[in-house]
């Protein structure tokens, strides 16, 4: 296995936490982040309550659940702080959300295109070491997942390669979800 | 059954319907109007899915589906126009949309407060006649509602008596959705 | 329409109720016939849980349920007296059913035959005047259904016609079931 | 943590498998046990559809899953082979599952009393060096389970220690199931 290291967030504001996170910061602990819009059906029935019992059933010592939100449509709507605001309180999302930095030049935010995002939701896992080992658009099975999590908590960290590149692949997509048109 | 007239609707802007729509130009057809609220997570679950279900399977001969947006809460988040367009278009809703006029003093919408609603989802029936049959906070089983709309669409029109009064009583709330905390 | 009325029951046992049922001692109420087999995973998932919430919605005034077990596989195991009380004991059915009365050939069960049912589930309606109004094999949307027995319950009984056939033609199936792999 | 072995299971016939299986066969993998009743309405729509996901999740290399048919009621209905394999062919269950052997005396099935079970559906995790790990009856999370099973999947197998005792307490029950009225 050819493992690559997960880019570094690049985020715009913070929300449900008192300091902005980092991948850096965080390494030792499997993290786990999903990608989302806040008019997007699929994140709203799935990935999103899939993370909320995520960040419930592990322990905060192992795991830590980071919601992203990545605009890549409806800017006006979607991409404000009022509106992250008003979705987390009214859906009782309590693990850290962070808006998607938002792109220099109008398109996708800028770890959505870093991470080579096909659209939300996204489901990403890095693991204690801070490599990227999972990048998933659209609905998973939770018995597998349950299990990819855990196996990923068991493992001990090791140091970075330190020629480790970011570049990534396609995932195929098969399920429900709001997929980028085209890759700018 | 001591039968009163519904009110007219008060509406500031429409959507997926080419000129606005009136209760009274309706007279003739059973209509049933959905109150939401886009970020209300009991509207987007429950009450919008069902209000397209019956939009698609009665007769548009015998019955109108009407979605009344009403804002009662993260009006700058909810109450735009662009935000009304971006969530119709994610969540593919495609029966006649109007937005709740907004109150003149920043309380409950005007439409909302004229049938004493107490939050959202709401589902209410007007019979081929203008009458008002049902208001109901929450979920409602389809089964029920189904043989309630083919009951009210069986029904010859009748006359509206001249001295009926629009004054509602509170229907009880049971079950999830955004309450009103206090009528204003 | 050209309507049939509905061929008699032919039964072998009843439970849920006192005495046996009869479709002509019916005449006046509309009856829902619930066509199941105990090991049919889309009877005991769909049709059963929706036949007792019909059992429960409308009034036993103007309608009546039926079960009706027409074992056409594993007669052994499901055929008999005492596989249906437990099986209506656990799944807590309360509405009256009907053994189907077995074939003297040993093929499919008597009733099963007469309605040329395709499988299981199979829901038949049955107007206040005894016509056969309805027979769908497989998943029916509830919606839908409440609406098409509130129309059977708002029509008069009509007196049948002397020269009706019971002559049947298929449906046309679409959905899971255990449906008959020849008609014999 | 004060490990019991799991003790052995006492089974009268099997079914989707050539040979019987035992605990100590299976020492080095963990073993799910999926105790149940083709009459049991909990198994049926949670239990049973978990185990064959299980089975279709985890590799044959690390886990067995085992269906255990433990009647406690019903019996003349639910106790044969006839009954089992019927069961087993609607519901397209592929996995092993081996009857619980019934009571001398007439009352709880052997396995099912030797491991103190409150009922059905029960499930049981045994870890790859044959210790009882979990004793679980009602319904599960996925998300929990998942992790839980690739937790002892890691784990290496242990010696058992000799004096090991196989006193169960109880779990305490809060979901839905067919309890045993009382111990015997």
């Amino acid at each position: 296995m050819n493992l690559k290291p997960a880019p570094e967030l690049r985020t715009a504001e913070w929300f449900n936490v008192d300091e902005p996170l980092s991948l850096k910061a965080l390494r030792g602990k499997v993290v786990m982040i999903e990608a989302f819009q806040m008019l997007c059906p699929g994140c709203v029935s799935h990935g999103l309550p899939l993370a909320e019992q995520v960040h419930n059933t592990f322990s905060r010592h192992d795991l830590t659940v980071i919601g992203l939100h990545s605009v890549f449509e409806h800017h006006a709507v979607q991409g404000t702080r009022e509106a992250i605001e008003a979705f987390l309180h009214e859906y009782k999302l309590s693990f850290p959300v962070a808006m998607d930095a938002p792109s220099q030049q109008g398109g996708l935010p800028q770890t959505m295109r870093t991470y080579q995002m096909q659209g939300t939701p996204t489901l990403v896992l890095v693991d204690r070491s801070g490599y990227l080992r999972k990048r998933h658009f659209g609905v998973l099975p939770e018995l597998a997942l349950g299990a990819e999590i855990m196996s990923l908590i068991q493992e001990s960290e090791q140091p970075l390669s330190a020629t480790a590149s970011a570049a990534l692949t396609s995932d195929g997509c098969d399920s429900s979800g709001c997929r980028v048109a085209q890759q700018d």
